[in-house]
């Protein structure tokens, strides 16, 4: 095609030998996502140096009619980041505009590229005594650009939210290659809407994020973790509320997981210890953090917490980390729900939530259900409780193909699932995006007002259309 | 006009007698700002009861082409609500959808038309022990409806932050009558951008606000006022970084006024004491509360506070409230300043922000800049140090006729301050908004590629432009 030659020809004399490359064996890594679910195929792979550069990129694929598929860390749930089959999409790579330009501590905020990897954030700001308050397990890879494209959450998005409330300030290349650039946060600002909010958690389609200003806290100076053992998914909301009460902002984190998933997760890792002697129907863990200014009485207000809950007969049992390896042990067996469960064999998960008060009954509600539905299934939640988040995994019967479990009865699951979802006012994407994983459901099941709000301001940003085509709308 | 009429006997006929008005009695009151500079003029008023009403007579405006001109409690600051004088618009007043519909004390939100006045909300919160922690001088006749779409602020902006991070849930009709309606809350919901932000601080524009989830905090146990004076803005923001690490989130005021401000509101309060003994070039006033569980060490949390802060040199001097009742005079002196400066004669006002580390630099830099070029002028600035936040006033030489200064010379004034803060990277509508006061400065000072965004947006979601036309844009 001699429109691509043209276009490719220009993209390179502007963009220089390491600003873009043809090369299948450099690309290739690239064009297929996180999770293996999805594999794509680009004219070229994109990897501009600095805003400027991309301005100038994007003019071009405007003026060609060329698709561009921005991408991070390449560490996305839903293929977000990975395009189409067809080829004709450019692959951006945002991964070398990855400068910290500032961190303000006073002002305790951080300025810095799109493509900058969380952990060298988060290491970044640690030495100069402050905290990016955003972690999750892809933290390795996933890029700052990444994160705020599709509205990160993570396990402290209890206490801090998720990432739209930690962006003060954003840059980024729209459709025509204009660049929008509100880097410098004002507290306050009343002229219109907030435009950043269009591109927090648009996954790309509306613009491409180059840079951002973000909130940072101040260092956690000590911790404590509770584990504690309760009799039903319910009782675990009333401790949360009474938490909630008792330890204020203090409280970072409150996750949940029923004794089944605790049992999978101690066969998974040998070494490790169940914290309670005893079984309970829902185990909880609950972090509480204290910054210098109070940490001289968080385990004093930590062991109010838990005598009062006691005392108001709130739990079954409970322990308290006496050490920080103890609560690095504790989140341990946290982060390894997730593998240990894929141990257990083939499954469909779904990533929902519900109005934080509904939770409970939603859980108690939908598991029996669907493993009624489909004998020898087992319906297992666990994760964010106080962000009304779970993930929902359904485990497969003893069936001989897996995979085609998957395709089949896992499918019908996932559709029932989100049908349960959308009747109880949730949403069939708490925290991983839509993607290319999710479009058709949102499409099915998404409100139609809603979708035609989204749809008209995506054709207003990007008429050509050519914005990360085919993910979320 | 045939229309006109048509439309009109339609309406009638939707909404009912208690709907639409065309007497001029009743009309006219709400046709003048609350500052009596805008005066427009309307074909009716209607004051529908519900959303299902609104959106028959939204989907009757659209098909006869009437603009809409939304109004809450008719008490904004730039004649955001106020029709032109064509007289073909409709006025609509959200007052009758004034029901809260749920207050959920363990969820800590409330429910409610767009209709419900601001200080109802605060009482109805209260008597649940709950807050709603957003206040303004306006409490009386400021509407929920009206304060979302104008994304207003007040003094507790600095813990709190302005309206948009207080509205959990929303509830719009659009430009064709369809209504949003995203009421129930999910803490975490990535299903695309949040389109909620459209309407938020939009003033009317995008949408029609009709009923939100506002977010509510405990109760106040106890408060602190402390009164300090300083020798410049600069120390006032060194003692703002020191409170901030020290009271953390118990910080919820940092007011600032110059030592003339104070004399004018002693003279217009006779009754009033300075709290101070000596004149200091900068008074600060400091709140920090406590809820129930933090009450009991808040008094010697704020002695450390102030003793570390003194033994650091930051400040010249400073009092504590010792009862309410200080605390509520040291508040009354803060809350005259704007009446007291009226009484000094004419004047022009500028709502404006800068980034909150440069607001000391600003203001000391562009008063003196001012007083040169408009000898005879006085610059006063105070208010929301840190919010980066400061109401600044220049107050007219002795001239013989206040208003042909405000028209003439004052006019270039602003201008100029406008210019000023635009240099400064900050934002001529800190928190009152654009409206039609300054929607020809926005269009003279905004940013290009932000300004063409919010058009593309605007045309997007009413192509017809009958939503608040001439407003904002």
């Amino acid at each position: 095609m001699t429109t691509t030659t043209d276009f490719l020809d220009d993209a390179a004399a502007s963009l220089g030998p390491r600003g873009l490359t043809r090369d299948a064996d450099l690309i290739q890594p690239w064009l297929t996502d996180w999770r293996g679910r999805f594999t794509g195929s680009a004219c070229a792979m994109a990897s501009p140096a600095s805003t400027e550069e991309l301005s100038r990129l994007v003019r071009l694929c405007a003026s060609h009619g060329v698709p561009i598929v921005p991408q991070g860390g390449n560490s996305g749930m839903s293929g977000g980041a990975t395009p189409d089959d067809s080829g004709k999409a450019l692959l951006l790579s945002l991964r070398r505009m990855n400068t910290i330009h500032e961190i303000d501590v006073e002002a305790r905020r951080v300025t810095c590229g799109a493509g900058v990897v969380l952990q060298t954030l988060h290491e970044a700001v640690e030495d100069k005594g402050l905290r990016f308050p955003l972690t999750l397990g892809g933290k390795g890879s996933a890029t700052v650009g990444g994160l705020i494209s599709t509205n990160a959450g993570g396990s402290q998005v209890l206490r801090h939210g998720s990432m739209r409330a930690l962006v003060l300030g954003l840059e980024a290349v729209l459709a025509d290659g204009q660049v929008f650039s509100m880097l410098t946060p004002l507290k306050k600002d009343n002229r219109g809407f907030d435009l950043k909010q269009l591109l927090i958690g648009s996954e790309g389609t509306m613009g491409i994020v180059t840079a951002a200003t973000l909130k940072l806290v101040p260092a956690v100076a000590d911790r404590v973790v509770i584990w504690a053992g309760l009799p039903s998914l319910g009782a675990a909301r009333t401790l949360l509320l009474h938490c909630e009460d008792m330890a204020g902002d203090a409280l970072e984190g409150f996750e949940v997981m029923p004794q089944a998933c605790l049992d999978a997760v101690l066969r998974h890792l040998p070494d490790a210890r169940a914290p309670l002697a005893g079984r309970h129907a829902w185990h909880v863990l609950i972090e509480v953090v204290a910054d210098r200014t109070s940490a001289a009485t968080l385990r004093e207000r930590c062991e109010a917490m838990m005598a009062e809950a006691f005392d108001k007969d709130l739990l079954e049992d409970a322990t308290m980390s006496a050490s920080e390896a103890q609560a690095e042990a504790f989140w341990l067996l946290r982060e390894s729900v997730a593998p240990a469960e894929r141990e257990r064999g083939p499954a469909v998960q779904h990533d929902i939530s519900v109005p934080v008060e509904k939770m409970p009954a939603f859980v108690e509600a939908t598991g029996p259900m669907i493993e009624a539905e489909w004998p020898g299934t087992e319906a297992v939640a666990f994760g964010h409780l106080g962000d009304g988040n779970v993930h929902y995994h359904v485990i497969a019967p003893h069936v001989a193909d897996g995979l085609a479990w998957q395709k089949t009865d896992g499918k019908a699951i996932s559709r029932r699932m989100h049908d349960l979802v959308t009747e109880w006012g949730g949403s069939i994407s708490a925290e991983h995006g839509i993607g290319q994983l999710k479009r058709d459901e949102l499409a099915r099941l998404g409100d139609p007002v809603a979708l035609s709000m989204l749809r008209a301001v995506k054709h207003a940003l990007d008429p050509q259309g050519l914005l990360n085509p085919g993910k979320l709308i």
